[in-house]
Order: structure tokens, then C-alpha cells, then sequence
């Protein structure tokens, strides 16, 4: 069993909780919380009343724990992360992991000198296995001509910002890295990159609050002879489908983050190629982490590892580059 | 009785005679073509074998008609138009007008010297009784975010492009000002323009044929504190729908031409505030037009004349801008 400390008390990560659990290869050790009663309540919550209770980082890092979880404000995690590698612990970070490519080559640095550490980059999507349905369908077109991304969801946050403005929820400010791109748009860029590759050309036009965070907008990848865009917001829903365009066949995606209902559209038939698991959305990563964490050196998980690691690096420098081009600016790009 | 002179033989030519017998206040007293024998199969598909038929448009257009459609590719409207204002013969134009601003102002410079003469663009969208249906729905909405405008369908002229390339159909061609912004993008821009008004910044990113022509692309349109995108294509079908979006209320429009079924959406709740009238989509513009031409010099007529000549001005320009940002030249440009 691995030995896991939870970090963060939001509904993420009472279902990464309940992931880690299904897959009966980690106990819940450790939680911390800024604020101890949360963590109290929280261990409740998920009905672990015998982890350990934490407000203090270091402690909770020396507790005993083998790997991380960390589902903090994303500002957080760059921070979070190297203590973390420091006491050589492994870790595994919610998307999207770091602010800046700065960041990231500052903790490429420091895992290159704790070798046995991995980090990981809670990309559910990217591990579901209708991943890799899509990826095979793709392949299978008879032409890609493009797609449309389509992931516009209302957040229950917005109403806490329309109802302050001026102390705006976590992921409404770019003081903690937040807006659409970060929250949201990880999701579908993971998508574009594992369906796609890495695109040419990018461009991000957004419509950015007050405040100057992104509430929604429309990114364009750019690729050698076809290409996709992204449609996201975190301020009102779309119903619209996202869809990959052959030439006669359509890919029709339920969404890009659930990757439950898969359907090839062909005039007016439409045959699924993959329905949902049912299964708790964050079960495969979990599970796909602790093979690695449990035969770390195996050329198998290791590769794997390599792999999951490089498209994390291309997903920060894309976030990066696409909120450079929307006009978005971080505090953390200067610390 | 309006006598009537129509020039193209397409579907679309054929969908307007109806619609102007329908309206009971034109008679088609001549058809031109190219090829007299084209003109006379598609009198007899029109049922009009009565029409006198041309091959010689100055003839045609000193026939006696006192009002020309002209549905000739995009590129040849300038010519046409041109001829039948110096012969005080009103013109329907089908959309888009003219291929560039230089066109229409010398356009409109004729259209002074004549000041009797009525120049319309069938924009059947925008004299859509639902068009304004939209309007007021839009009005009303707790706050304005945004929109995202859908008209994306697969041309069977692509398939006659694939099979010969180097001899593609008019609608592929920039020599007759094609493409999918010209075709397609009008009905949508006609949308924005009308229901938004003019955009403060604009920006097109197409993915273009080898010939130079675009397949299609993602128009964004930037407003003062709202934006709106358009996604066209001539080279695959999508069937995710037109969406206005306010705070928490959703416009759904099934199409951005055809404005047959609008719905508000709030939630779960769907309430439908337009159903289409079942009618020949091309018969209120028709009507509209004779309504002008019959009464030309009326305060309310010419009012009304001159908002649509300038909203077909602001297209004009918009697509030509739009064009420019995705790097599409025209022949027509250098005239």
C-alpha cells in the first residue's frame, strides 16, 4: 500500500480520495489543511478518521508519507511540489501542475537530482481509456481536416465573484494562476496534443474579466494541413458537441474532459465506438500512477513516466504561450 | 405586377421565383444565362415559359424588366449591378454584393446618379421575422456575455473540387470570389451585426485549400465587454448549435441562416420563443423589396432602404477585413 497525503479539501480531492481507494493500492495517511478544522472535517467527509491531521507543510511532508497529492490553489503547487521532491517524496499534481515554463524547468531540475522521484500530472483525460479510443478513430479517418473542442461550463465560483468582485474566489484571480485557460482549457489542450500533437501556430482570444483573468474564449491550434480549435468559458454552458472532422466521417465527443460517449457521424448514422466506464472519472490515472510508483525502474513505466512527464512540460509551455497571446500575465511569472 | 429579371440558374434562382410568385407582386418576365439553352431547361423547371430568355445581358437588360436577381457567382455581381443602374433597372444582389469596399463605393457613387434606383442585398437571414425575434430575446437577456455562431456544412460542390482540383467549382475558386467566409460567413456577420452591431476588433483564422481559398475557419468578433465567435466551413458538417449567451440564460438557434427554432435555455427548463413559419425561407426578403419598390419615396420606405444599404456597406467591409486578417486575396482586388 502506498502511503498517500492529501492536500486540499474541495470536492477534487474527496473524488481522488475515493479513486486512490478503488484501486486498493494506497491508504490515506495524511491530510493537510491551512486551517486544521477543515481538515478535520474533511478526513470526515471521506471517512478517513485515521489519517494523520496537518497545518504545517514540513510536518506534514515528514509524516511518513510516499507520494503527494496536490490539489491546492494552482499558485500553490509550484511551491508545494519542491518541498515536497526535497524530502523525497513523490508527487502527483492537479492539472495544470506549474505557472510558468520557468517553474516547470526549476522542478525538471530538482527531480534530475532525486532520480528516484516521480511527479505527476493528474491529467484524467489523458489516462481514460476512451482516450486512446479517440486517438485509434483518428488515426482510422479516411482525411483530418480539423476539430472543435468544445468545453463551456458555468462555475458555482462565478457567483461568488459577481457577488464580490473585489475578493474574487481562487480560480477567478490571477493571483492564484486561475481563469478558463488554466482551469478548464488543460483539459481539451491534453486532448488536442494526444490526438494531435504539438500545433505550429497558437492564439488565444479571450474576454477577460475586471480583474484581467480569462471568463471564456477561443483558442486556435494551428497544424500542418488542418486545424482545431477550442471553445471554453467558466461563465455560462454551451451544449455544444466537440467534434473531430474527416472528410465524410465526424468524431462527436460528449465532452473533452468526460470522454464518455464516443460516436462516428456519417450523414445520418451514427455509431458509438465507446460509452463511459461508470467508473469514478479519476480512477485510471490513480491507477496508472502507483503501477509506476510500484515498479518505478521497470523500461516499461519508466518510459511511460518519460512520456507522461514531456507532454506535461508541452502542456505548460502551451498554456504559457496561449495566455501570452490573450494578453494574461501572472504574478508568479515574476517571483 | 414588379417585372422581374433573373440571372443564374442555380437553386438558389429557382428558390427566389418562388418566393417572389409567392409574394403575388412580381411577374418573371425574363431569365439570362450564358448558355440560351441552360436559360430555357431552367424555364421549364421554373414554370415560367412565358419569360423571354437572353444570352446577351445588355438585351436581357433592356428587356423591359424594371428589377434584376442576380444570383452569377460572387465576382460578376459588380459588372451586372453596374450595367443595370445605368439602364434604371433596380438589382437584387445576392449576398455577398461585391468581393471588396472599393466595388461597393463605386457602387453606391452610380447608385447617386440614379436616385431612383433601389440596390438590394438578399440577406434573407436579416428580413427573417425571427431575425428580429432574436433581436429583442437578445435585448432582454439578464446580461450580455457573448455568442457563438455555428454554420459549418459540407458543400457537394467539395466533392467536385477533390475530384479535380485543378478545375474547381466557382464557389472554390478566389477568381469568383468564393469560399467559406463569402458563402457561408455572410448569414452569420449579417447575425452579429444585426443583434450586436459592429464589432470594435475582428479576426479570422481560416485553414485554406492549396488554391488559396478558405474551407473553413473561426471568425472572432470583439465587442466592448462581450465577444462572439463564428465557426463556418464548406468542407464538413457540424451539428453543434448558434448560442447567445447571457448570466444564466441561454439563446439556442438551430441555425444562423435558417432562424427556424429558437429557445431560451435556463438550466434544465427549455422554453421555445420561435418556431419557423414553414414558408419559403426567401419569401420575406422578397416581399420586403417589393414593398420598397412600390413605394419607394415614402419616409418609412426609404428609412428602412436606407438601414439595409448600410448594413450590407458594414458586410462588405467586414468580410474584406476578415478576409485580409486570414491572408485571402481576391483577383477581383486588383480590378
Amino acid at each position: 500500500m502506498i502511503k498517500l497525503g492529501l492536500v486540499g479539501t474541495h470536492w477534487i480531492t474527496a473524488q481522488f480520495a475515493q479513486a486512490v481507494l478503488e484501486t486498493g493500492k494506497y491508504e490515506i495517511s495524511a491530510i493537510y489543511s491551512r486551517n486544521k478544522e477543515n481538515a478535520k472535517k474533511f478526513s470526515v467527509k471521506i471517512q478517513q478518521n485515521k489519517a494523520s491531521l496537518y497545518d504545517n507543510f514540513d510536518d506534514f511532508i515528514d509524516s511518513g508519507i510516499q507520494v503527494v497529492y496536490l490539489a491546492s490553489p494552482n499558485s500553490f503547487h509550484f511551491e508545494h511540489a519542491q518541498i515536497a521532491i526535497k524530502h523525497d517524496v513523490d508527487v502527483i499534481v492537479e492539472k495544470p501542475s506549474f505557472s510558468n515554463p520557468d517553474q516547470f524547468r526549476t522542478i525538471i531540475d530538482l527531480l534530475k537530482l532525486h532520480p528516484k522521484i516521480r511527479l505527476f500530472e493528474a491529467a484524467r483525460n489523458y489516462h481514460d481509456p476512451n482516450f486512446k479510443v479517440v486517438q485509434s478513430t483518428v488515426k482510422n479517418l479516411d482525411l483530418l481536416q480539423g476539430a472543435n473542442l468544445v468545453y463551456a461550463h458555468y462555475s458555482s465560483r462565478y457567483d461568488e465573484y459577481l457577488a464580490k468582485p473585489d475578493n474574487p474566489p481562487n480560480v477567478f484571480t490571477r493571483d492564484f494562476s486561475g481563469g478558463a485557460l488554466y482551469d478548464l482549457g488543460v483539459y481539451p489542450l491534453y486532448d488536442a496534443l494526444g490526438w494531435f500533437g504539438y500545433p505550429e501556430k497558437i492564439d488565444y482570444k479571450a474576454q477577460l474579466l475586471k480583474n484581467g483573468i480569462d471568463a471564456f474564449g477561443w483558442i486556435n491550434l494551428k497544424y500542418s494541413g488542418f486545424s482545431v480549435g477550442i471553445f471554453i468559458s467558466k461563465v455560462f454552458t454551451s451544449t455544444a458537441p466537440t467534434e473531430i472532422f474527416g472528410l465524410k466521417h465526424t468524431i462527436e465527443i460528449d465532452s473533452p474532459s468526460e470522454l464518455n460517449q464516443i460516436a462516428v457521424i456519417n450523414g445520418h448514422d451514427k455509431q458509438f465506438v465507446a460509452d463511459g466506464s461508470g467508473r469514478n472519472p479519476l480512477f485510471n490515472e490513480a491507477d496508472d500512477f502507483a503501477r509506476v510508483l510500484n515498479d518505478r525502474f521497470s523500461e516499461k513505466n519508466q518510459s511511460e513516466y518519460e512520456k507522461w512527464l514531456k507532454i506535461a512540460t508541452q502542456i505548460n509551455q502551451l498554456l504559457f504561450d496561449l495566455r501570452k497571446s490573450a494578453g494574461i500575465d501572472f504574478p508568479a511569472d515574476n517571483q
